[in-house]
């Protein structure tokens, strides 16, 4: 399946939730992951992600599409690269 | 169709790339708008969208699911509420 996950956590988590879903799935936008994932590796992250996050005030957002067919991305502008973070 | 759109601009640019989609969309998470649009609204929504932002340095993602069964979307944490922004 394809997946969308966006968080919005506190600033200093925003590293380990990177990190983590950098594991899984590819760095699209600030705070926003994508990718093709199984439901098993899916399960996995989402759980080490659980040890992460502090589910009081932290926020992520999962869109799964089963079918990518039925998702089309769109990019306006520039397509950011994960190392934009760094300049 | 179901519409998620995820933006990565300069500093002096989100206010009113965010105000601009408050217009079609419905604030998600931080950075994130989602919801159900209209073709014609939606062209309607990137042409001003465009008109805001610096192409060459802003980045808009637009995730398009034609039938909004397709996408199944979890919330893991807090619902964030654009409240959350001003807080």
């Amino acid at each position: 399946m394809f997946v969308i996950i966006t968080y919005d956590v506190e600033r200093k988590r925003v590293g380990k939730v990177c990190k983590k879903l950098r594991e899984y799935l590819d760095w699209s936008q600030n705070s926003v992951f994508e990718g093709e994932i199984t439901k098993g590796k899916l399960t996995q992250c989402l759980a080490e992600l659980n040890n992460i996050i502090d589910n009081n005030v932290d926020s992520i957002y999962l869109y799964q599409v089963s079918n990518p067919k039925n998702l089309k991305k769109t990019v306006y502008g520039i397509a950011k690269s994960p190392m934009d973070w760094f300049l």
